[in-house]
Order: C-alpha cells, then sequence, then structure tokens
C-alpha cells in the first residue's frame, strides 16, 4: 500500500483562509438589490386562539411593501416525516415561538417598527407542559385533528424480559431526566429568497443545514416543481442539527414575501428570535430498569424513554428510533423491553441535535452501569468488560456484530489509561479531606453510523476536470463548518493524485449537487466521502482507456505528485497536461459519484433487524474537582477515544472531539432554557450558560483509534456525534464517585449538585 | 417507428412567457448591491503611439473608485486563436475600438464624466486599410512582432488547375468583393463581474456566447486556474457569432475592476461603443477563375479569396478555413486551387458572424455560376444541375459524399417551384417597359455541420431527475435567443416521455455545463442534442434495471405520456412515482451526457481531407423589383429550402430561415459602416441600416426538407448559418436579371444598381 499524500493527513482547511480573513459571507451577510428586509411577529401565547389580526396599521407604514398571515400562503403546511409544520399561524398557536404574521419593507427599522403595529386578539388556551401531562389520558389535545398527543411509539422486544428480571439477582430502578436544549449556534439564522431568478421561481441564499428538505418545503407551500426552488449554500456558522425545520420556515416565509413583492426578502433572526423560535433537542424521561447476575451478567433491561416533541412532530420519529437502537448500550443483554415514545407538548418543537437520540439514552444507561456496578461491589470498568460487545455479538435488535472489529476494549483501555483512571479511581475513593472533592467517570458507547434503516442512505458528487487540470467538486452534503469541503477535497486529491489546491470545492446546490439527504448522522465522510470517491474513480477509468490510446500504457496507473505514473514508477504525463489532452481528444473527465450504504432492516413491530451497517465505539472519561459548599463542578481533565475508522483528516477528528466534549460538557452542567409553562426565560447567552473556554477541561486528550472499515473510504467511518453522547455521563458518573451521590437528571446544576436532590423519588 | 410526441413538434418556446411578459432578464438588466458602473476610455486614432496617459484628473471625480491602464492588469493578453488581443492598448492602438483606459464608479454618471477627464497623448501612426494595401511589401506591419501582415493562408490543391483551364472551352476570370458587416444584435454587449462570490475569484455575469473562450480568457488575465472563474449565461439579445471575443474583453476589463474595488463592476456598451469595439463579418476580396466545357462541364477552378482580420487574428484562422471548404460551392469540379488569406489591417477586427467564412465565397461563387451560364446560353439552373453534387461525389478537398443523401436536387426543385421560378425567369427574361424591373435568382450551396476538423467538435449535458419527476436539465451550448433551450427540452422530454413543463432548461454556467465549445457553427443541435439525448439513454438504462427490480418488467419500455409502459402497452408506472420511487430506493437519476462528433481529417498543406462529417444542402431564390430609375431594390418574394435532415421543431426551423433570408437581404443591399481610413461613420441604427420588416419580402416560403442524418438526434441536423448564406447571391442573381447588369460588389446600394458600377475592371 503506498503512503498517501493527501488523506490521513492533518491538511488545512480548504476554506480557512476565507474565514480568518473575513471574506467568507455568511447568510447575514448577503445583500441583493432591492433586496427587502422581513420580519416576523410570533404569538404572546404558548397555546391560543388566534381571534382577529389586524394588519393595516403596518401596512401604512413607510417602507412596508407587503404584511401577510396564513391566508396568503399558498400552502401553509410542510414537515419532514408528518407535514404538521404552519408556516405562519392560522387559528391555533402551538408553542411561543410560532409566528402569526409577517412583513417586508425597504429598511430593518422599518420592518421592526411596523411589526409592532399589527395587532393580534388572542383567546388564550390552556396548554400542555411536559410529556407525564401530555400522556395523560384527559390532557388537551395539542396537534388539532389528532386524537391524543402521542406522536411516536417504537417498541423493542427480544428474548423474555419479565423472565429475565425473574432470573436475575439483583434488579434495580431508577428514573432519568434530561432538558431541552439550544443548539447555541454562533451564527442565529439568516436566509434570503430572490424571486425568478433565471430559471427558477425562487433561490433561496443562507445557511441551510438540509438544502433538499428546504427545498421540499419550500416547493411544497410554493405549489410548485421541485426544479423550480433552488437553494444554495452559504457558509454557516454552525448548526449541530439546528438548521433544518426552522431555516425551511423562514426559507417559505421569505419565499412567500418574495414572490409577492418580486423583491429579494431576507429574513434574518436575532438571538432573542432565534432561542424563541428554534427547535431544541428533545428532552426525555427515561425510566430503566435492569436485572443482572450476581457477578454482574446482565440478564434483563426494561426501559421506557418519553420524548417531548414539543408543538410539532419535526423529527421526533427518527430522533426517538435512534435511542431505541442505543438505549441499551453496547451490551449483550438477552432480555430487552424497550418503549421509546414521542409526545406533543406547547413547549418549543424538538428535532435533530447533535447526538440525535442517543445523549439522553447513554446519560441513563452509562450512570445506571455505574449504579449497577456500585450496587454489586464491582468497579466500572469490570462491570462494563463484562457485559460489552465483542466481534459477533448480538445486539438488542439481534444484529450481530460482524461486520469489522467491535473495538470497545481497545477504545475504553486507551480512554482510561490516557486520563490515569485507574490510578485516580482508586485515589478518588479515598476519603478527601477538602471540601473541594475529586472524582473520576467515564462511559463508553456503540453508535450507528449515517441515518439507519428508516431513511434512504445514499449520497452523490460531482467530480469534474477542467482541461487546465484544476477540478470543480460539488457535494450533496453541505459544509455545515464541520470540514466537509476539507476532507471532501483530500478524498479528490488523494484518488487523482494530485495537490489539494487543484481542487474547488463548490457550495452545496440543489439544481447542480445530487440529493444525497441531509449532512446529520455523522454521515458525511463515509457516505458522501465514498460518493466523492467514486466520481473520481469514475474519472480513473475514462483516463485508462484514453492513456492506453494516447501514450500507449494500459498497465495500473500510478496517479501522485500531479502526474500520472506506469506502476514502475515511469513518468507518463503531468495531470494538467493530461487534462489538456484529453480535452482536445474530446474526452470527457466529469462524472457523477454516487454512493448508496449497505443493506439494512428494520422491524417497526419488535424492533428487531439490522438498524444500521457499520458502527463506532467510543470511550470517554472526566476528571471533576467538585466544590461541595457551592456545588460548583470543574471538569480539570477530560479522554476521549473513538474508533473513526480511519482519519482523513486528523486534525479535523481531533477538533470534532474536542468541539463534542465540551458540547456535552455544557449539556451536563449547565444549559437551561428556563421554561415555565411554555415560555422561555433565558432567550440570549447572559442566561442561557454554554461552556466558555473557561469552563472547558484544561486538557482534553483525543485518541483517534483507527480500525479501517471496508464500508468507508480508506476505511473512514465517523466522528461528529460520537463525540458528543458520552460526555454527560462521564461527568456525571465522575461527580457521583466526588459527591457520592448520584444524581439522574440534566443539567447538574450547582442546586442538584449542592444538594444531591434528584428529580424523582428512587434516591 | 411510434409517432413522436415532443421532437417534429412546433411547441412553443420554453422561454417565451419570461421574455414576451419582459421578466426576463438581459446583461444590463442586472443589478448587484454595491454595484460600480465601467466606463472604457477609447483611441481617438485607429493607430497610434500611445506617449502618456494622465489618470489623476479621473481618480479624484467624486465617484470614482478605480482608474485602471494596461499597466494595471496582471496578464493583458488574450486570444481564441493567437494569443494577440490586448484587454487595454499599451504602447500602441491597433484601431479605433482599442481600449487604453478604464474606470468604474458609482454612479453611471460619474463614470462618463470622470472619462472624459482621463488624458491621453498619442502620436498618430501611419495605418493600413484594405488588404490589398496589407499585402503590399513595404506596407507597414499592423501587429507588433509580426514580420507582415499575413495572419493565416490555407491552400488547397486538387488535381492540376493549369491542365484543367488549358482542357475548358471557356475561361472567365471575375473579382467580387463584400464588407465589413456588423451583427447588429438588438441587445448590445453587457457584462457584470462579481469579485470573490462564494468559491471562485470572479463570476461573471451576461450574455456570452462562447462561455468557455471567456473564462479562458478571464482566468488567463488574471492568471488563474479556470475553475476560480464561473461564467453564468443570461438572456441573449442576439448573437450572431458577434458576443465572443468583446464580451471577452469586457469580461476580462470587469473583472480586473472588480478585484481592484472588491465591488460588483458593470461594462454596458451603448449602441455607438458596440458599433466601435465589436469586431465585424470579415470583408473578402476575391478572384474567381473558372474553366468550363462548352456544354457547362466544370474543368477547373482557380481562386484567390483575402479576408480582412483588421487589428487582430481572433478567429480569422477559422474563418478563412471554412471558406476554402465552400469557395467551390457545391460543384464537382476535378481541378481545384484555392488560396485563402487573412491579413491584419488597422481597421475593426473581424470574427465569427452568422454564415462564417461562407457568405462571401458563396456570393461569388454563386453570382460566378449566373455569369458562366449567361456566358454558355445556359440557364442558372442547367448549370448547376450540371455540376452539383449527387451521392458519392468527391469535394474539392476530395471527401467522398456517402454518409447520407445529398439532397441539392430536392432542395433546389423544392425552392424553384415554391416561388413559380422557371414561368418568372422566362417571363423576366422578356423586355420589360416598366422602369420598375423585375428579376429572379438563385442559389445554392453545401455547408458542413458543425466546427470540423480544426476544431473539437464534443459537447455535454445534464439531465438530472427530480424525485417529484421534474427535469433539470444543463447544456455546455448557450441559449443565443435561437431557441436551443426548447429544442433540447423537447429532445429530453421525448427520450423520457414526458411533457416538457417537466423540464427546466438552466443557463450554462461553467461551473456546472459540461464544456463544449461554442454555441456556432450550426452544430448545436447535433452535437448538443445528441448529448442531451445520449445523457437521457443513460438514465432510461438505470431506469430499465430499476424497473426490472422493482416491477419485475424486463423488456422494452415505452416512455410516453408522462408514464412507463409495457411493450405490450400496459402501463407500469406514472413518472413523477417512478421518480420518487427509485428516490425512496436509492437509485440515482442524473447523468451526464456526452457526444463526440465521427472522426473527419484535414492536411492543413493541401487542403485535402474529411473537413466535416456531414453536410446540409439549401437552395434559396429571390424574386426582386428594382427601379432603375433610383437604383432601388425591393425583394418581393424568397422561397428558401433547406434540407436539416430532420426538424426538432419545426416553427422555429421556419423563424430560423426567415431571420436568415433577412439578415441576408441586409447584407446584400444595405448595410454599410461607412469607413474611412480606419474611422467608422455608421456607429448607430439611424445611419447603419438594416433591414426592418418593410424591407423584408411580403413572402418567405420556408421549406423544410427532411432527409434523417444518422449522425443527428432524430436525423437532425442545422439551420442556423445555411439560412444565411444564401441570399445575397440570390439576390444579386436576380438584379442581374432585371437590369441585366452584373454586380459583384456588395452592398449593393443604390448608386451600384443605378449605375451597374463595380469596384474592379472586367466589368
Amino acid at each position: 500500500m503506498p503512503e498517501k499524500k493527501q488523506v490521513n493527513k492533518s491538511k488545512k482547511r480548504v476554506d480557512a483562509r476565507a474565514k480568518v480573513t473575513g471574506k467568507a459571507k455568511f447568510g447575514a451577510d448577503l445583500k441583493f438589490h432591492n433586496m427587502l428586509y422581513g420580519q416576523v411577529v410570533r404569538t404572546e401565547y404558548p397555546h391560543a386562539k388566534i381571534i382577529n389580526i389586524n394588519k393595516s396599521k403596518a401596512e401604512e407604514y413607510p417602507g412596508v411593501e407587503v404584511v401577510m398571515t396564513a391566508e396568503d400562503i399558498p400552502n401553509n403546511l410542510f414537515g419532514v416525516i408528518i407535514e404538521n409544520q404552519q408556516v405562519l399561524a392560522e387559528d391555533r398557536v402551538l408553542y411561543i415561538g410560532d409566528g402569526v404574521a409577517m412583513l417586508a419593507a425597504r429598511s430593518k427599522k422599518a420592518a421592526r417598527e411596523a411589526a409592532k403595529l399589527i395587532e393580534v386578539e388572542y383567546e388564550e388556551l390552556p396548554g400542555v407542559y411536559g410529556v407525564e401531562e401530555a400522556r395523560q389520558a384527559d390532557s388537551p389535545v395539542v396537534m388539532p385533528g389528532e386524537e391524543n398527543n402521542q406522536v411516536i411509539h417504537h417498541p423493542l422486544r427480544k428474548g423474555d424480559v419479565s423472565e429475565g428480571l425473574t432470573e436475575a439477582d439483583i434488579v434495580m430502578e431508577r428514573k432519568y431526566t434530561t432538558q431541552f436544549v439550544e443548539h447555541a449556534y454562533i451564527e442565529p439564522e439568516a436566509v434570503t429568497v430572490v424571486p425568478e431568478e433565471r430559471n427558477t421561481l425562487v433561490t433561496v441564499y443562507g445557511a441551510v443545514q438540509n438544502p433538499n428538505a428546504t427545498r421540499d418545503a419550500v416547493a411544497n407551500v410554493l405549489d410548485c416543481d421541485l426544479s423550480k426552488v433552488r437553494i444554495i449554500q452559504d457558509n454557516m456558522g454552525g448548526s449541530f442539527g439546528g438548521k433544518d425545520e426552522n431555516i425551511s420556515a423562514m426559507a417559505c416565509r421569505a419565499a412567500v414575501m418574495a414572490l409577492a413583492t418580486n423583491k429579494p426578502v431576507q429574513l434574518v433572526n436575532s438571538r432573542e428570535e432565534s432561542i424563541i423560535e428554534s427547535y431544541k433537542r428533545h428532552p426525555y424521561t427515561m425510566n430503566y430498569k435492569i436485572g443482572a447476575k450476581d457477578d454482574g451478567e446482565l440478564v434483563a433491561m426494561e426501559i421506557e424513554a418519553v420524548a417531548d416533541s414539543g408543538a410539532y412532530a419535526c423529527q421526533t420519529p427518527f430522533v426517538t428510533w435512534r435511542s431505541v437502537v442505543q438505549a441499551t448500550g453496547p451490551y449483550e443483554v438477552p432480555n430487552v423491553k424497550t418503549d421509546t415514545y414521542g409526545f406533543y407538548t406547547n413547549s418549543p418543537y424538538t428535532g435533530a441535535m447533535r447526538g440525535y437520540g442517543s445523549p439522553p439514552v447513554i446519560f441513563a444507561q452509562e450512570s445506571m452501569m455505574d449504579e449497577l456496578a456500585a450496587e454489586l461491589d464491582l468497579t466500572p470498568a469490570e462491570i462494563r468488560r463484562k457485559n460489552m460487545f465483542k466481534n459477533n455479538s448480538r445486539t438488542a435488535s439481534n444484529q450481530k456484530l460482524d461486520n469489522h472489529e467491535v473495538s470497545l476494549t481497545e477504545v475504553m483501555d486507551k480512554a482510561l489509561s490516557a486520563i490515569d483512571y485507574h490510578d485516580k479511581y482508586e485515589k478518588y475513593n479515598q476519603p478527601q479531606d477538602s471540601t473541594i472533592k475529586r472524582g473520576i467517570g467515564f462511559a463508553i458507547s456503540y453508535r450507528g453510523v449515517s441515518l439507519g434503516a428508516e431513511a434512504i442512505d445514499a449520497a452523490g458528487a460531482i467530480v469534474s476536470v477542467q482541461k487546465d487540470g484544476s477540478i470543480i467538486l460539488y457535494s450533496g452534503l453541505a459544509e455545515n463548518g464541520q470540514g466537509l469541503k476539507t476532507v471532501f477535497s483530500q478524498i479528490a486529491a488523494e484518488e487523482l493524485g494530485v495537490s489539494l489546491e487543484r481542487i474547488t470545492h463548490m457550495e452545496t446546490d440543489t439544481s447542480v449537487s445530487p440529493e444525497s439527504g441531509s449532512t446529520v448522522a455523522s454521515r458525511s465522510t463515509l457516505v458522501g466521502g465514498s460518493a466523492v470517491k467514486k466520481a473520481a474513480e469514475n474519472i480513473k477509468t475514462v483516463i485508462a482507456e484514453f492513456v492506453a490510446e494516447e501514450y500507449d500504457y494500459s498497465g495500473k496507473i500510478i496517479y501522485r505528485d500531479d502526474a500520472l505514473y506506469t506502476k514502475e514508477g515511469e513518468r507518463i504525463v503531468a495531470f494538467p497536461e493530461l487534462a489538456a489532452t484529453a480535452f482536445h481528444n474530446g474526452v470527457f473527465l466529469s462524472s457523477y459519484g454516487w454512493y448508496k450504504a449497505p443493506g439494512i432492516s428494520w422491524d417497526e413491530e419488535t424492533g428487531q433487524g439490522r438498524p444500521y451497517f457499520t458502527y463506532v465505539y467510543g470511550c470517554q472519561a472526566a476528571e471533576v474537582e467538585v466544590d461541595t459548599g457551592t456545588g460548583e463542578v470543574k471538569v480539570v481533565n477530560m479522554s476521549a477515544a473513538h474508533d473513526v475508522g480511519k482519519a482523513i483528516n486528523p486534525a479535523n477528528v481531533r477538533g470534532q472531539i474536542y468541539g463534542g466534549a465540551v458540547m456535552a460538557l455544557g449539556h451536563a452542567l449547565m444549559e437551561d432554557l428556563g421554561f415555565s409553562k411554555g415560555f422561555i426565560k433565558h432567550t440570549n447567552f447572559d442566561e442561557y450558560l454554554i461552556p466558555t473556554v473557561k469552563d472547558a477541561p484544561e486538557n482534553i486528550e483525543a485518541i483517534i483509534v483507527e480500525n479501517p472499515d471496508p464500508a468507508g473510504p480508506y476505511g473512514a467511518k465517523s466522528i461528529g456525534e460520537p463525540a458528543m453522547e458520552l460526555g454527560g455521563a462521564a461527568i456525571n458518573n465522575a461527580i457521583a464517585q466526588a459527591t457520592g451521590r448520584r444524581l439522574r437528571d440534566l443539567p447538574l446544576n450547582l442546586e442538584r449538585v449542592l444538594l444531591g436532590r434528584n428529580l424523582s423519588k428512587e434516591d
């Protein structure tokens, strides 16, 4: 195997220069001739009837070009799974972020001032807040037209849980909860819609995480062909799963106003608007019942996990489905019964966020494993080693893990060793005489790569060699700031043996880029990267034919150092010269690449099947310092070992690990929207706290474990979400060691840590 | 063969609605945020040294953001064949359109006023005007660095001309000339360059006939990769070959200023600027010597054709090459010697214009055939029938015409019959006693389709089926207003059996569309249409596999009426449902299509070979009324029969014929730039006369002759230029009959017709 020149290298980001020089434009930087500024008027109540909307004063405000309500919208509904999101609320508002009217004006100020003149008369309705209430038979029904508040129920049945629990030497039952979490992307949402630009009805510019879903929504709302809506992706200042449905809603709103005025319309959310309107991470309420033998062998798990879907279905059916697969953790359990639900409430709706359905269940599962270990007088490491997946293990859905290396031992050993876990664990088990106490904890996981059996898992790319040897690359998956363009450029450069500078990675454009699903599920490198590789391989097939004819060489061609070589190492031709010669001979060097994930399956009745075609394995450990006088927790060290298959760009992988660990830290310790009956109290970063560099551990040891996966390009799998799902449990386990008290509710804030207080009564 | 539903039908133009409602945007309609208006300062003399340029006053003018001269341009040269065009003149101006400085300002007015403040000091130089002078050994050399003024010389030698002339019963020698002609597109040139838009260094918007050539020029001038320059085509208000190099020059200028100011820069020519700066049709001076037997059989032709290239080489080498192939007309001539030249002069440079190198030589050739017929007391029809190509004839380059039907007899019979030629010919040969006299004449031609052996002849397209069954189509060839988008959409719709409304034909975009050469040479339908067809066929291959799997049908699929049928006529699935189902199964329904023209060859030393892979055949006849008291000519009727292989859109074909005939009428009778030593007198349409509806014949009978060509999509060949190349000779022959006097110089203006005066002395 010759050494790789472009992949497995920490190449500088291809968009680094534009970003650090400020040249990169983000959604709100875009300016179009004659552009109008849009403003949305949102409800004053989380749940209310709209009695009347008077827009006449706003219409008269100087500079206002259009004022619209739901009745002005051709088709007011959209939704990625269940079509029940409203572009603007018709007769009822369902959560505090619902828009009731909108307008567009020639200045931002006019838009803002005129919006204040729109008079809406409401009749407040009793709301449903929290899944406990939503599940009651007599609960008000949130979603008009539904019989009750259940969005989804995923059952999983393996073996016989009753029997398993009977056979167990010990049965423990615990309740865990997690909170709503804000994505807290640094760039609030911004879209601009240009009407009738060239061949489309509308062109949407902005940071759109899922361009094709936004295209679906806009085409649906405008009642036109998909080909008539074009979404052109711009630089994204963070998304983390959060710029999907809410951006679609904004795009729909701006599109309707753009067509009404025949001018470009820009909608930019302020931070407050963003926090009030955007969807959140699902809060979960989880009941875990585990049966084990005295030696720690797991025999049964019975789990109920209930997610708060908020006002709309959004991605709840899929988010909760991932919870099903990961709820039992990376452990062999012969008897499993899980029931995972989503319920409507009048809280903000919830959707995709980094980790999707896994961080809540891993928080519960990996906290519970420590509780069980303590009960059985085993160490956290012992109980995990006893039960964790090995090669050919069978998962809760009865999938045999035989596709490649199950590296849980390796990731756990490496993460624990890096943080000096065992010594510290012993040490912190000894009495600590300061009020500042230390603890160490860890968590492990397995995680299905990509979308899984409930969605279409395929992606496409275009690689186009120009006649001067420069290369244009398009991907159906969008750069979200995670480094996708760099990784894809590296793959194209590696395949064609050229320097990275030859590649121009274009933005995703729905009228050009193959529809590839969303940039989610940590799927881009494997699925999208494979498509890029395939496109380059297709071109090499054409080149091989041409080389045979033009240069009289039919053997294997080695592509390296911007040239083509024979297998004996003799230079055939420089790459740019090849490109020019091929062009002048009418040989076409552009190709689509298309990758379809290997076969997967799922039985929705039983929760059995092959939900994912491959998995990643990870372990994160955290060392904390708890001020037992105040409840303040400082995470002093973390280690994180992740089997990524193969790192295309090790520096990027480490970046993902650092970011994921710190995001998990925020989830664990501080993030809190301050809900009160559907109202959000913390609508900006002065009150909604996210970790800063002061909160980050002094050291995060990022360990890249590589067991190349045959399914991925050069063996690569994924890292984006795996890096975020473990920190909460690891920190919680560390706090438990430091304080001697087990917490079960996120966030682990001052009060809970200080008082050791949980929401449920088991404690 | 089932009936075609989408092709061979006069479908409404796909861009008709946008154009008639005024929604279609042209280059000068584009507006960008912060856009600057550019202004070019042009030379005051056709040939001069630049002594000094003082730009300081202009720089101080309020609103001016940049003033530039040649020294500010990274690489000042470009050129499609010979790189000798200057973006701005350095030390010497070569023609009256040369730019010497440019600026960009925040308003059009500031740009215009500031431009007047740029002070240029010149030293006038003796100029070279006309090829007679340019050919002299002691002529000043126009192009710095060259030894003499010759741009190109194409010889052709077949048989032995001296011997042929000796064997002839009659030898005639005549000199013909043609004039400079303005393209007279209704939309003057307009481009806007946006700097650093997303992933490119510059994006160029505007009506660009040859987007890839403009990309070449801009990348060359900016010294960057081709992938960093993006050309996005906008609606084009006519081109006729004229929006190529001049648009490239404008794009280069705007690009340099856009990068200097970091703002979009728009350059729009006024009509005067357009006429002064843009390249023209080549004027030709042609000497024809023909030897024939008494019965009319041609035995030898010796031809010298000399084209005025003006100040730059531009496309002169290729334009004159087409003259070589067509100079002897569609006649079997055993002994041929032709020498075709281009020479630099200090006149405006000349380049591509509808017909390319053929209208001048056809004017000469087909006038000469009538002169010869008269001399031999044969009718024009008799002498042509005697000599014209039949199946398997050999051309002057010794190409055997065996690829498909040589339909000269058919086109001639149909054109002559439609205008009632024979009766009228007899009638007008009788003495006419009015001062208003009538005459009728005609001409025939064969014309090579597409670029021919001196260029790369391949084209690509993208057909992309979206999941709702709507279809996005990209072509590397650009819509010039001729109806290309309609024809390509029809082809895609026909192949996939869908209605035309499903297709969205995008504009050519060099970062998306396959590089396909220029929309010239009447090649689009055959070459580009074949690429569209191929892309659709590729998709059908994928669909067939999917249908076998999903619908259990493996036979031939019939695509019609927006659905798929078995060969027995049973409906398999509706097209939109197929698209959705394929998408949900991860089946990819987008494809490139690539078409490479069949092999051709050319020996530049002898002018022998297969210059084109196929030919079209045409005949046009004209009936004129000449006021012998004033010299005024009125063309009262025309007929035109063209073998187009197969008409994809008969209404479009007829439109091309009408337009071509009227354009030829302008060329023949009135178009005159009024040159005087390199200066242009007629710089607007008040003085530069082009035909209006008042000048057009009352009737133009357009006859579509169809002998499907195996090389073309559904047998289609071409029509754009063939429709323009015959009218001049036909009208001249009709005038000769009416007046009894043979004219040999275009235009056939009042004075020449009245006085029967020719420039040369043979008469």
